[in-house]
């Protein structure tokens, strides 16, 4: 076990390796030429374009300005002082209470670590339970926990007061959170301007009809159901073939572009290619005749597979978004049943354009179920048989196995440098490559559960990678042996003993969290804010790959905030904080600097880097709030396992009354503010309608319904700019700032106040 | 442990006992001074009134036709001959759903005991494995059963082929009932004529208005969000002290009437009472002076308290039934969330008139969720710590308890009598006493919670009991001590252990719950129909207390499917099905005919006896599958655990994935079926809304709705002839009917057809 000075150069270490990062990025970002990867927001929002096109070649690239060397952490409260109404205008509802989820672990932990090191420091410090046992090596950090207060001591009353005091503050934090999002959230969706999908609702199961098309179905169907409200309706067309076709005939015009440059620039000699593989084999071709024949056949295979959707009623999915002539009138269709089969018309508030996942609209409703259970097997045994699999291709990753099915390789392998590298790195490969790939195995998973939208689709994952986490990471860390093992070992094992198992190994692993707690979460954000991956990527795209602006655009990866696999990270950090706030509250100060590191480098990410790609309205919030609940139950469980084996066993009534109430608790909170992420009131719809009925009385509202749920592919230029981005282009806000802000990255710099969005 | 030759005789006592009853109840119920106690709900429905009243005395009160003795079972096919719908329509649909538990008990057991028997039985007497061994006490039935099997052998493959096909077998029956009924459902409620609660809607939680009573309140905030659909609404009075005054009242009349008859009978002598206790003291009066006056006053103070509740806003409830224009607007809002604080404006389709639970209609949102928790908390204690009062009576009851509280019974006690009842009964009576009172407490907790229905009072009283039984009568039977200390037993042990521990008793309380299906079921049932207490309570009443016709009406008691406590119970009978199906299979003929016997006698009572309070429209069938699902998983679990422990662990990853596949069929019904009972199709309201528009396009929906949902004092007469009956006189079926059967009991008996919902 390490001893508290151990901790604090571990400490000092992964400080200096963050201040290394930061600086690192204070210096890459400052460049001209990494513009776009530290800043693609605003170029995505056409408030900046190529830096430096007026200097000279040098500060093209490389920023000569010593002075704003000198400032290299003003990021910090640039990033800080772009005000919440701004943040959720700037980047959406859901990166801005992303954010919020890291202030929370700050509102949460902050007075809490004031109040255990004010308190159970010194009463742990104190009980001098350790200094009597003398064979047993313990430490500072052991000694400042509670494994120092000796069996039966009535030290434990100041654990278990603080503990209530601690679970009625989450209580107080998460209740005051989960308002404040809910009301944001209400809001949000209040002031916002149109948006076809507040119209919009959509139906899926639609029954089959042998006299009708779907088409036709739906329009009698909600014509008669919905007289006064139904407006239009957009069926789904199976398009994915077309989809296909379309990304290929993208890529044959990119390279058209490229050479139509090469030839504009060297207009003496037309560009010839070969037609083969990678443009390496095949017959060498006039470059731009061939492509833009290439580009004329596949226009006419679109054309083909376009009538064939159009006219062929097999091509119709058995489902369309159905418009209504008022939010009114959506917001009724989306929340009643319209069928006396609950499994054919199903209706639902149709995600917003960009948020859709076209595949699954077509999912029967029986196959859904059956598809959902076979999943939930399915994670089952992800969760807690998945090193079975690893361990066979590790057992295959060793030197005799790799021998017997390649014997011709055996010289090679002989080669010391091989061999120590086959046994050292190998086996550590199979992991760390089934680590990588998880997140895309659950998305897969999510996505054969049949869900229709991608918000929902991450939440899904999100809750699956959860429970890994929590298996695999959380217990697998604190007892010892795989998953299984673990569940085999609860399976043979009382009740009330598996908290007990699991509580008592809990202040033994507190310096392995800490150690965790510092490499994963200090480092890893702060590699985070340096983005080292798009960066080599980008530059080296820029170098070999990049033919047209476009390219570059394309080059350009913003990435996202990905939900799915981060906010289970944190939720994470939430649970250790819990667990550990009682038992060893030094753990606590590392996980506050986690949060307020994390916050203020995902509040700069979200206002410079990350695109999302969908608005769900802070949708997940539920989500957040049920692990929380969760951690706070398994604290509370397991703290009173560690206390019923400290012959404290007065507490456990005490401590089983906690359980309870954060049970009720939830429900409580899950009963008063959850119907604000899932339903939609009818007085606000009606609100806005006549709010809109007297600005606009002679709105066409069919016209601007019309394209609004087509699939992308049918949808030609505008997939690259979505709606919403459209509209924030033409919001004043944001407008009044472009033209003083243009091309002059270094000088505007420092705005004090409300320009701080662009501050860099 | 009792012997095949041991059953057979308790089931021949039990039979004989049965049919005892079955001929009292043949006898009993051809006498014409019977006829109330047996046919209480033809008179309900007008249909019959007091026979014999052309006739002599004693044909009056006697039966003299001996040729109707000789049929004396012949109730039993006429119970069966009224057909499905019809019973619907005579019966209401909650009484014929609830017939049919019994009837699914019968589909679901007779091809399984036909099963069981062909292939179970003989492997089970083939196994031998109670030959070897000698020293151990057995019997035919334990020969017959699962522990006549060694463990490990190969014949258990017999049994989970077994299991899976009862599995699906019970999927398949249950799947098709739950259709069935659910299909059922929506038909009865788009066949009913016009009813008041289709247009309505129970809104609670209206916010507080500065400005605005309740009243102006509900109809703003209504004519604005749902402004073309709201029609009208009725405020709620906190009318409970009126109701007090009017019952009082009731009570006097009552007398008044009594006098008056007197008075005609002997116009010579005007009656007299006492003014004091129960009449005997106080000053002697003229009777019908003293009760007009009485009556008067009382008028007087109801006009004074009616005024109040008029005029008082503070008597308001801030709950409202807001009727609609059409069904179609009334199931919109019952779906949707009106407001964006999901504890405000909560609205839910009315309960019918009948069915409002009044007291509970103002509890606050938060008030509901804290009380909700604290009953969840008390059912838990109830449920395992019930003993503990018990107990502490029981230790109070015995003689020296008592001669401690009261020395002066010293000498009474010391009689050898009454210190044989003391020490042989009290302690036996706390126990029955608060078995008997169990129900009532179930429901004050339910009612405590908050509910607004009768019936959904009674179904939430249901689960409580459900809980109650399952852990007290069946796990209590098969585990030994206290449910408390089979909790703490269960809590100490492996997870895995649990359903061991159960699953090896389960073969060895085989003939103890053969004999609890013989004296609870069958005699239990037999009892019933004969309907004991309601007889000698009738005739005492008759003889001592009735002084008016009224009074007669009211002596009448045709009491109500308990729905609380008879549902709870024949799931305990599905549970020992379930259970012993596999282990032992001779229990099930005597489930069978308990299912038999129960189907043919509740379906005479629900024709004959029983008036409904309410109709839900079978409400309750999710909750039936839902503990019908229960038990399936329960066999399920403690068929594994018998299996692990006879070394035939082999079977667990077998019998592993029916539980799983068990849930997987009750969330699939669950979405599939569920909504039908809870949610309001919009196209079957809109289907309802067009018809009537087209029949009756001038329709005062206004004048109709006007006084539907008044408060049960307010309302006056209508009281006494609740709504659904008043239409059921008029439609035709019935009616055609009356002319011919009003009066002659005796003759028109035994009509073969259609005519047997009067057939006695």
């Amino acid at each position: 076990m390490a001893s508290l000075g151990d901790i604090c150069l571990a400490a000092i270490i992964n400080i200096l390796s963050a201040f290394g990062f930061f600086i690192a990025f204070a210096l890459l970002r400052l460049q001209p030429v990494n513009d776009r990867v530290y800043f693609p927001k605003w170029y995505l929002k056409g408030i900046r374009t190529n830096p430096g096109r007026s200097g000279n070649v040098v500060t093209k690239f490389v920023n000569c300005d010593l002075r704003t060397y000198l400032r290299f952490l003003s990021w910090m409260p640039a990033a800080l002082n772009m005000p919440e109404p701004e943040l959720i205008h700037h980047a959406g509802l859901d990166s801005a209470v992303y954010v919020r989820i890291y202030l929370l672990g700050l509102k949460l932990f902050v007075p809490l670590t004031v109040l255990t090191f004010v308190v159970l420091l010194p009463v742990n410090w104190t009980g001098g339970a350790l200094d009597r046992i003398n064979n047993l090596t313990f430490n500072d950090i052991d000694k400042l926990s509670i494994s120092n207060i000796a069996p039966g001591s009535n030290r434990f009353w100041a654990h278990i007061v603080i503990t209530y005091a601690f679970t009625f503050w989450t209580f107080h934090v998460l209740h005051k959170e989960y308002k404040n999002i809910a009301s944001t959230r209400l809001c949000y969706l209040a002031s916002e301007t149109r948006r076809p999908d507040q119209f919009t609702v959509l139906v899926r199961n639609v029954p089959p009809d042998p006299d009708e098309s779907v088409s036709e179905h739906v329009e009698h169907f909600f014509s008669v159901n919905h007289r006064e409200h139904y407006l239009t309706h957009q069926v789904v067309y199976n398009a994915n073939a077309l989809a296909k076709l379309v990304d290929k005939r993208k890529g044959l015009q990119n390279w058209l572009v490229y050479y139509e440059n090469k030839f504009t620039r060297n207009p003496s000699k037309r560009p010839t290619c070969k037609t083969g593989l990678f443009g390496i084999s095949g017959t060498r071709v006039d470059a731009i005749d061939y492509y833009t024949a290439k580009i004329e056949e596949l226009r006419n295979e679109e054309a083909l597979e376009t009538e064939k959707i159009m006219t062929d009623p097999k091509e119709i999915i058995p489902a369309a978004f159905v418009s209504f002539k008022s939010r009114w009138g959506a917001a009724v269709c989306a929340q009643t049943q319209q069928s006396s089969n609950p499994t054919l018309w199903l209706t639902e508030w149709a995600p917003e354009p960009r948020d859709i996942h076209w595949q699954n609209l077509s999912v029967p409703f029986v196959e859904i179920t059956i598809r959902r259970c076979i999943m939930t097997v399915a994670l089952f045994f992800l969760t807690f048989f998945f090193m079975i699999p690893i361990a066979f291709v590790q057992s295959l990753a060793n030197i005799e196995g790799i021998q017997k099915v390649a014997p011709f390789l055996k010289p090679i392998m002989e080669a010391p440098v091989v061999k120590s590298f086959i046994q050292g790195f190998l086996p550590g490969i199979a992991l760390k490559l089934f680590l990588i790939i998880l997140p895309s195995i659950l998305m897969t998973m999510s996505k054969i559960e049949g869900y229709t939208s991608l918000s929902a689709l991450d939440r899904k994952s999100a809750a699956k990678y959860y429970i890994f986490v929590f298996v695999n990471v959380f217990l697998g860390s604190i007892i010892t042996g795989t998953a299984f093992e673990q569940l085999e070992k609860f399976l043979h094992q009382s009740t009330t003993e598996i908290p007990k198992t699991i509580g008592v190994s809990i202040p033994m692993k507190a310096t392995f969290f800490i150690t965790y707690v510092m490499v994963d979460g200090w480092a890893g954000i702060a590699a985070e804010i340096l983005r080292l991956k798009p960066l080599v990527v980008f530059h080296l795209k820029n170098a070999f790959l990049v033919k047209t602006e476009k390219d570059r655009e394309e080059a350009m990866d913003p990435g996202s905030l990905e939900f799915a696999t981060s906010e289970p990270r944190i939720q994470l950090y939430f649970l250790l904080g819990l667990v550990y706030s009682v038992v060893t509250p030094i753990l606590l100060p590392f996980i506050v600097v986690f949060f307020g590191l994390s916050y203020v480098v995902f509040r700069h990410q979200i206002i410079n880097v990350y695109n999302q790609q969908y608005e769900s309205g802070a949708a997940f919030w539920p989500d957040v709030q049920r692990r929380l609940i969760t951690a706070i139950i398994v604290s509370q469980l397991l703290l009173m396992g560690l206390l019923s084996t400290k012959k404290a066993s007065h507490s456990t009534p005490l401590l089983l009354a906690l359980p309870v109430l954060t049970i009720w608790f939830h429900i409580y909170c899950k009963n008063r503010f959850e119907p604000a992420f899932v339903k939609f009131p009818l007085q606000d719809a009606m609100v806005k309608d006549t709010l809109e009925q007297a600005t606009e009385p002679n709105l066409n509202l069919r016209a601007y319904l019309q394209d609004a749920y087509i699939h992308p592919v049918f949808q030609k230029d505008k997939v690259e700019n979505p709606v919403a981005i459209d509209q924030e282009e033409t919001s004043p806000l944001v407008r009044t700032k472009r033209t003083s802000q243009r091309n002059t990255p270094a000088e505007s710099k420092h705005g004090s106040d409300a320009g701080s969005e662009i501050d860099f």
